[in-house]
């Protein structure tokens, strides 16, 4: 019998009629023949709000007990789903993160699963029962609950998915799909019938919210067959393959990222090591760096810039000034009025005229480019915040339109 | 070290100020040198929050998905709490109902705690560190989350109490200690020093809410030093002990239970086994019953009336009336405009005055009896909702006044 795992977002559970309407699209699936696992967020901003609470009482509360917290969110939607569900006529029962087998380091609040254990799901399936499954929760060795960071139920809902090897996963959102670029956005957004994982990979890092990076990552790795949906709307949605088929399109999309933050480390001595150093004392409090820029400073010296997601600002600001008589430097500053804008496309690297359309198409839109990072299927700006919007639409125009 | 288990309820971390609270009396007990494992209910209104979001999505949602919604109430207060704790600078671990140990019956919603596994508690004791348990909560053999039912955080203490014989169980709530009566409605109620397990039971099962029923029983069972204290003043509460010192008072108190229903069985052959069949039949759906009338009716048949709590009304009358036939019948009829007020003292049974004084107090205030019940240290009696008050007041006139 086929097995579909469908995963459904916080926004798609948020309310009674929402959370009927999810109930609806699993029981249709159901009664189709199929298995379902349906692995549910908390619902709307619950995780906000107990994050608010927590904050209210301990601004430095430990991780561990936030993990235990925001759990909760998840194990009031999946029940409530469950609920929805008996309210139809099927037969369901909802599983917390433990009991469905997610089995996650100990990185707190940001954990990686490193098995699921699908006994209890198997068998509940077995007895043709619909299985609702907290996204975004595991416990580890200690028997501890930790959560997987934001977006983390894509990745539970792929997890599964390659662990019983799903004949498909489908991630529902309030889009109908993969658009070229944020439809809310960019008035020339075109949705893509098909993407490879490489590409949404890049997308997604390049702050397309569409799937949670290591989701792809994750679907890449162990050939899932993946599809981002409506849950609002019943139409075809965009699948997420290894290869697809040649379009006519070379660039597959242009994203926005404003959760970035660049960090310059100026006048430092022009030796060896100096970028190790930096680099390690960062990866040591596990910040991920992303574009990198190492330029000649005044008097000999060098400067070194990157960026970093904005919620580790404080702690790499931190880290590197605590070090920065080891380092050498003059001193350390950020700007967080940047963006990173980014065209995505698997064709591009064999087009060496793409970069110089991109920067063309910028110069005309009279947009100062602040940093390059360029991979194998995407080039990346850092350009000044407020230009974002309008650089998403010179670049759809130039690459899509 | 000595250990003491601390119950707090649902209104003692209603807020962040009474958090906070509450984290003071727990870390004083520490500071003195405890050990000290705390058990919490679910905030303020929360669980009452989540059943009316179930009842909004399923009102006939099955106990199990019911189960699994309401134990996220303490997964969040215990976490929260442990913030506080740790804000205040303690070693601090909460811990949900799995991993604290308790493991239960399967009868989902009112599940029996069967045994605490406390090698987890123990461990982090050892280490030293605070610990926070969810009350309410644990989990059955099938490895699902179960539910103790109303107040069942005060039994999740004194089992914990009773595994770990901890040298006292301290049950916090807005009172400051057992009183003769609710000081709410009875002006001369007064606070006692000291009650036995006997009469707290007999006060519990009469309507004073002070504490839930089968944490007494569990209590005398396992004879775990129990007090009732303020979580609002710091000062001497109620001992619940086994024996108690004589005191000048006969009277222990006087409690009103506003939760129960009166079922009137009526013309029923007048032949034996007619009563067996009727409470086998609510004994089978394991509904409670308290006080029972057997009287002679017209035409030779008899009537059987009894009282349930009021939440088991609908399904006694549904299971009576299913079997109408079968039991012979003339009709099934219930009365919820009832109320039981009870005295409760342990030097009743050898003063034999006292039913009479009672009936004489009731009498004076023109109060009419709909059926009465004794037992060896408390007499109840059914009566009118609306005169509830003023009969409680008579009572306690009469005899501690």
């Amino acid at each position: 019998m086929e097995l579909i795992v469908q995963k459904f977002g916080g926004s798609s559970v948020a309310n009674k009629e929402r959370i009927f309407n999810v109930a609806r699209i699993i029981t249709k699936t159901y009664q189709e023949g199929k298995n379902v696992v349906a692995v549910v967020s908390a619902q709307g901003d619950t995780t906000d709000d107990l994050i608010a609470k927590a904050a209210e009482i301990n601004p430095h509360a430990s991780k561990r007990e936030m993990d235990a917290l925001l759990s909760s969110g998840e194990q009031i939607s999946s029940a409530l789903l469950a609920m929805a569900i008996e309210a139809l006529g099927f037969p369901v029962v909802s599983l917390n993160g433990r009991q469905a087998g997610f089995v996650t380091d100990s990185s707190y609040t940001k954990a990686r699963i490193k098995r699921v254990i699908t006994e209890r799901i198997e068998r509940e399936i077995d007895k043709r029962r619909i299985v609702i499954v907290t996204g975004f929760q595991g416990i580890n060795r200690y028997d501890d609950i930790t959560t997987l960071g934001r977006g983390g139920s894509d990745t539970s809902a792929v997890a599964i998915a390659a662990a019983m090897k799903a004949d498909l996963c489908q991630i529902y959102t309030d889009v109908d799909g993969v658009y070229t670029a944020d439809p809310r956005i960019v008035k020339n957004a075109r949705k893509l019938s098909e993407i490879s994982f490489d590409e949404m990979l890049e997308l997604a890092s390049c702050g397309a919210q569409v799937l949670h990076n290591r989701s792809v990552e994750m679907a890449k790795k162990y050939n899932v067959n993946l599809e981002v949906c409506s849950s609002l709307e019943d139409k075809p949605g965009t699948k997420v393959k290894e290869v697809t088929k040649m379009e006519q399109m070379l660039i597959k999309g242009v994203a926005k990222d404003d959760d970035v933050v660049r960090i310059a480390v100026i006048g430092l001595p022009d030796k060896p090591g100096i970028a190790f150093r930096i680099f390690q004392l960062l990866a040591n409090k596990k910040i991920n760096v992303d574009i990198i820029l190492q330029s000649i400073g005044r008097d000999g010296t060098k400067d070194i810039s990157f960026t970093v997601p904005s919620d580790s600002k404080e702690l790499a600001m931190e880290t590197l000034s605590e070090h920065k008589e080891l380092l050498d430097a003059a001193h350390i500053e950020y700007d967080d009025n940047v963006t990173k804008v980014s065209i995505v496309g698997a064709g591009m690297q064999s087009n060496p005229g793409v970069a110089a359309k991109m920067f063309e198409a910028l110069y005309e839109a009279d947009i100062n480019i602040q940093m390059i990072s360029t991979s194998e299927i995407k080039i990346s700006v850092l350009i000044a915040k407020e230009l974002g919007v309008k650089a998403m639409n010179a670049l759809s125009n130039a690459f899509i339109g």
